[in-house]
Formats: structure tokens, sequence, C-alpha cells
């Protein structure tokens, strides 16, 4: 399926950046779990412009819910959330609709819809859809978070500059929660910030790594090969715009590594089972082990840069220069960070009800 | 669904390490593609332990078609592969059965299936089970290679020694085709054997990071969102085993660099759309975009390695230490490649199977 | 998946009879299809309440498309539609809130979503969401009908009076699309309306068969097994409420014919083969065999009729007698005929979509 | 996807009348469900061709279990069921392979795979594949059964000969069990049979109707729309070859019915909540209702026939005249019913696991 991610408890997207409202669709979510607007504002918050390392196109994300809450609770049926697109400006892309923006879906779009895609401010492309995954994905938040399943993402590295690892993982991932700028480190934070605007004033842009913890997850969810837990978290993540690499763990890092330094040793105390160490992420073989979950993903540099380029008009077949007009953000992954936090909530939902049944996350009976 | 990965083109495996035989199901496969049996031999070949940079455990791996294949083409039905298990020595198994292995699935196994799993030598977790990949994948290599798509995988690193670059794609894939030792400089191959010898010497494992290029790709292929390719790629790639990271084009190399570094800039020449770099790796926004594809995957090193670990008897609920036993490899990367080729080729059949229909891939009418 | 259906060409559906809206998201839908408002309202109009043999909720059923159309035209990303709900008296519903309404899903409901289900009007089992399946449905209508392909339901049968049979199918799918209460016959249609007001006059309801065919459909498409031509129309009408019963070509009555009967002989004519008789309604083995597909489905009585009825309080655990208010339908089979098209014709779209790639449903490139 | 049915608990099927042999992989099954080979080969049995009432290709079907299974109890990973081929002979079908045999997939297939399929025997169309599906449902039906859940299909009417109608569901279905030829009434099953062997006499074949009763099924299983119980039950049953048709509870006999009459009116008696009448066969709005599920499938007369049959050569382009050769079943019915129990049973493992997780079904703890 397309736009469509999930079994158990699925996801469905819609929209284009400039159309009139954009949209997800979140089924199978379990009842009775409190519906909190102010909960789901707060998140879309997280993802929204501000300030000068972001776009100038602000947008109030007000979220509509026409559907599956009832009396402020989830009845288990699809929950439509819908965003009104209000300040789109789509001048700015009619003079290059022919045009291929490198790093863009533009040249792509075309082999595939053929001229009928909707080319204005990246259409259906556009980072804007996530907005209705933020939105899904705080009902999914909110429903983890009662079973003593908390998400939290931080900027690992943002133009070159790193954050702190991960240290105390439940209260780093209740700090992040209050964040704008989600990186643990003032210092870095600053010096990250910094860089930003630096590549902004020369019209450029900045990419980083998130690195995401979950705490709390039960041992024995994932499946040994094709839905293994890393499998089913990849493909979300790999959906949303800018991710082009996912590690789990020490990752990439295990190349290096010899067996005796990768293996994390188990170890039993007070009939809790722990790893020394957890270069595996808190998966084995496909499934979790009861420690915490790590995965991180690569955020490419906004491909929207005030250089000029080279590139071709794919209509009329010839070699082109050009300079991205419009309002673009120089860095998007401390807006990502909330998407990305999301995406894992509804996949570890839909994880979690494969495996518990589709009343585990339900609230207490009316 | 849990052992089977694809919609249109799909795979289905089974079996475990000493149970009497393992396999595969690929179904939807266009019909009319000629199946060569010596082809396949010849890819299980590669996945086959050899010399002393494997395991002892030396398997004949004869395939067994059983359904599905009609007068040497596949007639467009579900394709029944089996290989036999001989060489199993169960016994090493049964006196640590209670142990959970470091970097193994033992215990987060137990925690999901409750003790009733198969536990000799990984029973359904063991890397084993690829065999049934490889037969199915070679079905859809040659299926891709009639249509011109290549596919070719090389050991970009291992125990800390890289390979050099893919430099002419095409000629490179052809050469790692014949090579049991997947790797494009000599030197490298030599050092990397050397490494290998050395850790499996110690009693230790070493794992690398496997690069692969698909060759001859059309355009247009893959979803913006959920099933982007990227997403469908790395969830079947997430599914082999030891693999803990996923990355196209530059991946994780991109949160380093500038938009104005990491743009590929689009030109046409006779015709033919290219890029002049390809950091983005043949896919912007979860579509080729013609451009060879580019990703790569971390292999972790070998969680069985000879030396005593702590770790925990997970019936028992107690700390023990033990030195594990049986037959191992010391790498499996140089295994695993093989596994990647066909992992990607499956995938790949599905999306065009999905994207152009099934006849896409079918041979010329009878 | 719970409210999707489709895996090339998908619908996800959501809303409750009393929610602020409901609507449906179609997906995978080729580029370029012409979408006309027009036959979208003419489609919502034939599953409008309508005079005496309806419920006196008459709703507008203005349609909102927010994606995936642009220019007119599909640009094959998602297509978001709504529908708003004015006409709503929930009083009626609030009193009788732990009814379990006999033939209604209130009971069945309640033991799934644990009283947190929106009970108001049906909620999310109302037969009002299916106007999102008629809107999503008119788009795979017209983009069949560019192909060639033409869909047509009768009421076969209504209060025990039958409909003739299909006679000139493409004749009569013709006359049906101009129909609003789509039978053949003309006394037929009289005696019907005639029944459905006596059942009406009596606070009671009735039932029947519609009875629909596809014309032009290329032979080919369907599977053996699971998803059978059958197997994946049937799950579709099945969805639809009321329909208790799915049939192809002469469905039960072959219980009562032998093999001699029932075969269709194939003949061939200037290149062209046909069957004789159709009593496999244009499918064998699953697959499609060119000739036109005949399917038939039961529509129950309205469940709300005007009659004292015993049933449980289930929140009290106790029998009770009671009478349904608010507003009802005596007869809903002339309002689901277009549902039953509109299915039809989505279904076909995604197995046409899978048989022959995503392309094969697309306009005129632009 | 084509040979694979179910979500959390799935089937996967494969073969060909006259390969090396068919069978199933069963997967998503719960650990630690006993497997008993005698009971498998007991529903083998009821399977197998017996007597005059069936075609003279007997097999032994044995079945060979290799994987899945681990001290005679289900480990939790795929299993897979093998059956071997021996009683073949091909040469019958060699004459006739260009000819649609009326009734049959021939030609269908034709459209669909080009002529690569295996023609022999009716290739993977043959009803021999559900030899796989009776395997597997005999693990299914196990299951189920520990948990209080029995299936259990009669023969309510063949070559226009009626049974009577389930009387006490659960005492029915236990004397089903022990059944070869599966009617309640023996009047009933002795005129049966006698029709069966006068159609055969005449080169002639019978059809009829199996009712199926579910018993023990808790309430709150299945979905308001697209995976409704029904949908899914009729998605798995009309993969079975010959069935044509599909109904719940009272099905097309609603189309006769007043509204006051359809409808089942609910009671309360010892805390038990039941209907007084079960005409919606134990599902309300696509869920179950917790009373037994009934429903019923027409099985088409067999289409081989020994008498001439006009058709074409669909290779030559020409009419024919020509009469079938090998060894056919006058009736099929009696040996579809246990094809019938394993369907549903197989279907209702899959609903179960995805309703109450996939640990539901599984066995006491080792």
């Amino acid at each position: 399926m397309k736009n469509t991610f999930g079994q158990s408890v699925s996801i469905t997207i819609f929209g284009e950046s400039h159309g009139e409202q954009i949209g997800a669709i979140l089924d199978g979510m379990a009842p009775g779990i409190p519906v909190d607007k102010d909960f789901i504002l707060s998140q879309m918050d997280k993802r929204r412009a501000k300030g000068r390392i972001s776009t100038s196109r602000k947008e109030e994300d007000e979220v509509l819910i026409s559907s599956g809450v009832f009396e402020g609770k989830t009845t288990g049926t699809p929950i439509c959330f819908t965003i009104k697109n209000n300040n789109t400006q789509s001048k700015d892309y009619s003079q290059t609709r022919n045009f291929a923006r490198p790093g863009h879906a533009d040249y792509a779009a075309n082999c595939k819809y053929h001229g009928f895609e909707d080319y204005r401010g990246g259409g259906h492309f556009s980072g804007r859809i996530t907005a209705g995954i933020v939105a899904a994905g705080a009902v999914a938040i909110s429903a983890l978070s009662e079973k003593g399943i908390h998400i939290g993402t931080h900027i690992a590295k943002c133009a070159g500059i790193k954050d702190r690892n991960f240290n105390d993982i439940a209260k780093d991932i209740q700090a992040l929660d209050s964040m704008d700028f989600a990186v643990l480190d003032e210092n870095a934070a600053a010096q990250m910030n910094h860089a930003i605007i630096d590549a902004a004033n020369q019209g450029n842009s900045v990419g980083g790594i998130l690195e995401t913890a979950v705490f709390g997850l039960p041992a024995g969810v994932g499946e040994p090969w094709f839905d293994s837990f890393e499998s089913v978290i990849s493909h979300i993540l790999f959906s949303i715009p800018a991710v082009k690499g996912v590690q789990f763990g020490a990752g990439f890092a295990m190349a290096d590594m010899y067996g005796s330094q990768a293996n994390d040793a188990f170890y039993i105390q007070d009939g809790k089972v722990s790893t020394t160490t957890n270069n595996n992420g808190g998966i084995n073989g496909g499934i979790t082990n009861g420690m915490p979950v790590i995965m991180s993903c690569v955020i490419k540099p906004t491909p929207s840069i005030y250089q000029q380029q080279n590139t071709i008009d794919f209509i009329n077949g010839e070699n082109v220069q050009f300079t991205i007009k419009g309002r673009h953000d120089p860095a998007i992954i401390h807006r990502a960070r909330v998407v990305v936090d999301s995406a894992v909530a509804l996949a570890l939902c839909d994880m979690l009800a494969q495996r518990f049944g589709t009343d585990w996350l339900k609230g207490n009976e009316s």
C-alpha cells in the first residue's frame, strides 16, 4: 500500500503542500484512550517553523478531529485528523514548474505521475504532510505513555556538532519533551543554532543525525525475519522525507568492532534481566529484549538552498541554471524530531497490538 | 505478516537450523522466466561456508524445486524451494539450552515463544534460513537480468579494512559475480582475509559493511511515503540477521554536508537524464530517478565467539559464565553478500510488478 | 487492516453517523483521470434518501475533495473526500443507549469497543458511512469507463417481487445508470415501490437481492486461490452493511444442476472467445474469462422497524421491551445499489492495477 | 498477495496436481499447541477419495512436517507441510492440452499465464492443492478446540436432496467429526449417495450446499467494515475451487423476509446473552455476537464429466468437440467439507490472533 502503514494499528496520510488541507486517518487504536487536544497541539508546535532557523512560512496547524473520538476518548474506530493549509504562496513555484530541483523529487515524480502531479511546494512530497503523522502520533504517544512506554529523540549531530549521548534515558526523555530544540547539552545546542544561522546566511542548509530512545517496551516484541522490529521501524523512518540512513544500537560502528566488544552480556538482578552494554539497541534477532531501544537516523541537508544550481527542464529536455525561490528551512532536523517520535510511536502501537491484541493499549472501561 | 515479504511478488520462508529441511516459497513471479539450476547452485555456492574464514559446518545445499516451474520455466504460480539440513550436531546445544548467548536471540525468543522454540543451532533464527532467500533470489536475479537490471554487492569494509569504491558500476557488478570473496581491490581482500583468520585464531569474530549497487532500474519506481523505495528495501535488509544499519547514497555522511554539497545536480545528455553526483543513491522522494541505486548495510560481528562470556540462565534465573561450543563463523560478511543481493532482487521484483504489472518481468510467450 | 481495502488501489473510510463529517481516502488511482464533480454528485444522489420509500433524514451530501486532484485530474496521490453531517437528531438515541437494537451491531460493538463506541445513529456502523465509498467509487467508475469497463446493478428482487433478468447487458447497464429506482421492468418497479410503502405503513421493512453485471473486463484477472476474483469481490461486498450473501453466476442454483448443465461451453467466433451460457458468472478458477461478470448479493430487511421488540439492556444486564425511535428506511436496497456499484468498481481498479500496473487506468499525458 | 491468506496467522500454499509434491506453510500459530499426527491424518482421510462416489485416483496423503514443530508442539514459527503426489497419470492430459475444458480454468489460466502454466491435471488450479489447506487447518482446528471453539460442516443439500438442519449444534458438530459422508440425516445420506452414483453412471456430476456451524466463539470478533467477519470468511471460502456462493445465517432467504421476521431478538438468561432466532448467523455489523456462527456455501457440480462437450482449442483458435479422459469425481462435496472446516479454522485463528494477540491460542508453558 502506498500512503498507509501498519496492520493492526494503521495510519493513512493525504494532502499536498498547497492544497486546501492535509491530514491523516489513524485506525485500529484501542478504544478508551484519552485524546487531549492540548497535548496534540503541543506536539504540533514542536514541528512548527519558528525563529530564524526555520522557514518563514508559519502555519497555525490547528487540528480538526472529525471522527473516532467520542466524549474525549478514542472509540476504536478511525480517527480523522485534518489541518488546513493557510499560508501558501503558489506563485513561487509556477515559474520553475518544469525544473528538477536538485535533491528534490520533481524529476522522479514526473517519471511516476507523468506530469499530473501537483508541483506547488513539492505537492504530496512536501514535509508539510508530516503534520498529519504528528497529529496521529500524538494519540499513539499518549496511549504508550499510559503503559509506561516513553519515546524521546535528540539531535545527536547537526552541522558537524555533536550532542552528548543518552545518559539516564528516562530522565533525558522527560527533558526532551519540553524542548523546542531537542539537544541534551546546552552548549552543543547553542553551537548548532549558530551553525544553522550561518548556513542560512550563506543561502545554504545543513543536516544531522537524530537519535531516539524508547523506554519501557516489553521484551518479546518483533519477528525473527521479515517483520523484525528493525524492519518495521526502519520502514516507517525511511518514509520520512530526508532520512537516508537508519541504524540500531551501535549501528555502523559495529563494522569496526570484534564480536567480544559488540556482544552485550546479559545479567539478572532482582529478577530483572538486563545487558551491561546495549550495542544491539535493545533488539536481538529482530525481537525486543527488554533493554531500551536505541536507534538513529540521518537527516540530509534541506535540498532547497538559495544558491544557483545546475539542473534540467524535464519537460523541454534541456540543461538550465536556476535559483530556488520561495520560503525554505536552512535546517529541518529540529522540526523532524517530533516526526520521528510520532512515526516510532505509530509503529510501536502496531507491533504491540499485533503481539498482545487490540485491547492491550485500551483505557479503563467506561 | 511474519515470514512473508512482498505484495505482488512475495517470499515466504520456513525452517530451523537443525530441522529436516529449510526452504522458501516464491509467489507472483511472472510466468516464462527460465529457471537455471546451475545458476541457482552457483548462487547457493556463494553463501556456502568455505575455507578457514567460515564455519566447519559444510552443507551441500542442493535445492529441490517442487512446484511452480514447468518445462524449465516459471509458470507464474508459487515456486517451492527446499534444502535439506544434513550436517547437524545438535548435542552442541543441549547443554546450554537455557543460556542466553550474548548477541543472539535466545533470551528474546524465549520471551516471545515461551520455551517452545527450537533452540538447536539458533532454530528459526539461524543464518541457515537465508539459504531459502538465496534460492528464491536466484530466480529474481535471473528475471531482472533479462530486463537489464543488475545487482552487485561488495565488502566495502571488514575488520576496519576498506575496499575501493564502486567505479564503473556495470563492470564492477560483473566482476563481483564471479568472486567468492567479494572485494574489488585485491590487496584489501587479502588483508581482510588475514584479519578474519587472526580473529578466528583468537576465538573472536569481525563484522563489516556491505555496499550494493543496482544498475539499469527504470526511473519512477517507489512511493512518496510509506512504501518509499528506501522503506521497502530497508525492510527486507533489516530482516537479514546481523544487519544493524542501512543507508542509501552518502547515508550517514550527509550529516556533515551542506545542502550545496549533498544535492545532486541533474543534467541531460543525448536525451538521457543523469546527475553529476549520486549522494541520494538514485532515489529522490522515495522514487528512483534512473541513476544507479547505491545502498549499504552494516553486518555486526558474529555473536558466536569462543571466549568465555557472562550471561544468564533464563530458565533458572541466574547469572552464569560459559563458553560457546559448536561450529561457527569468525565472519559472515562474505557469505552474507549474496543474501543481500537476493533480498534486494526480491524487493525489486515486487516493486516493479506493482508498478508495471505482473507480466513486466515475463519471458517470451511459449 | 480494518477500514482500508485494497493493495494497489485502496480506500480508507472514516466517520460516524452523527459526527461532524464522514469521508474516504482513495489511494493508488492512476494519475490523469478526469474528476467530474457533477458525476460524483449524480452518484451521491443515487444513494440519497428520497420520497416515502426512504428515511426522512435527508442530507445534501456535498463532497469536498481536498487532495489528490489538480487541475481537474487525479494526481496519482491520495484523494481525500469529506462529506458533512448536517441533519442529525442525536437525542433520538440517548434514551436507548444501552439497548441492543435487534439486527443491529449495538451489542456486538459493545463487546468489541467496551462502551467507548459512539452510539448515536449507529455511529461508525451506520449506512451513512457508505457515502464515502460512493464518492471514491465515482472516480473508480470514471476510470473504468474510459477503458470500456461498465458496471450496473439492478434490484433483482425486493419484497418477494422479481425484476426481469439482464438481457442485453451493455444496454441494460446504460439504462440503469439514469434510474433512481434501479429496476429493469417497469411493472416490477411499481410493485416493489408499493410493497415498500406497505411495509412502511406497518412500521416494518423489506430486503431483497441486488444483481450486478460488469461488461468489458479483460480475461486473465484474478488469482487461482486466496485472491480469487470472487474472494476479492465478496470481501468488499460483505463489507457493506446488510449484505448477508454473495453469489456469482448461477450461484446457489448450481446446487441443483448437473455438471452437464452447469458447464459453460466455449466457442470462438470472429476471433472472440465466448461461452454459450454464463453459469460461472464470467469467472473460471478465480480468473476472469472475458465474459460479463455476473454476481448478486442479498440485502437483509432494514433492522430499524417501528414495532415493539424484545431485547436486552446490555449495560444493566436485563431483558427489556422497546420501540425504536428516530428516522429510518423501510428499505435500503434502492439506495444500496450504487454502493454495490462503487464497491465493485474499487475492487476492480485494485485487481486491474495489480495485474497490469499502476498506469493502466491512467489518462492521456498532460 | 496471491497464495497467502491471513495477517497474524497466515497460510501459504503451493504445488500442482502432477508435480512432485504439494504443501502449505502455516505461519503465526501460537507456540505450544500440540501437533497430533494422527489427528492430521484423520483430517486428510476425510478429504481422500474413497469408494464409487469419488475419483479412482487414490493418494496416500502422508504429511511431512519439516519445520515449526518441536518436541510435539508448535514453536510459533512457520510450519511446513508437504504431501507427495504419487498417483499421477499425466498422459491423460497431453492430448487435450490446448482444449478449454468447460467449467475449468484452462482458458482463463492461459489468458493469465500465457501458456507457461502446468496444464497437467489442472496444475495449480487442481482441487488437490486443498490437501495443504487441510493439513494446516488440522493444527488450527486443534488450537481452537483447546479454547472451546468447534467447527462442523454438513452437506445441507446434494443433487437436490436436503439434509436436516442443525439442531443441537455442539452435538451435531461432534457427530459430523466421525463421519466420512457428512450428512446428519441417515436417509438423506443414503439418497445422496444413490444420486451421486446415478450421475456417475451417466458420466455426469452433481453439486450441493455445505452448511457450517462454529460453536464457542467469543463475541466481539470482526470489524465493522472491510474486515467484517463475513468479509474475511467469504474471502477464504471463495478461494476454494467450485464455491460460487457464500451466505451467513438465513442468507438469501432474507430477501423474502420482513424486518420483523429477520431481526433476532436478544435476551439474557443467567448472565448469558443470546438471541431467540439466528437469522444473522451470529454476526451483527460484521462482529460476532456470541451466538453460533452459521454459514453456507454452494459447491458447483464437478466440471469434469464424461460426456462429449463443445469447446475451443485456444492455441489454434478453433471450435472443437471432445470428451474428457482421466479420473474424476462425480461429486466433490463430501470431500470439500473438510476443506471448508479447515479454511474456516484458519480464518478464525487469524481473526482471533489479531483481536486477542498472538499468545491467545497458545498452549501451557513448557
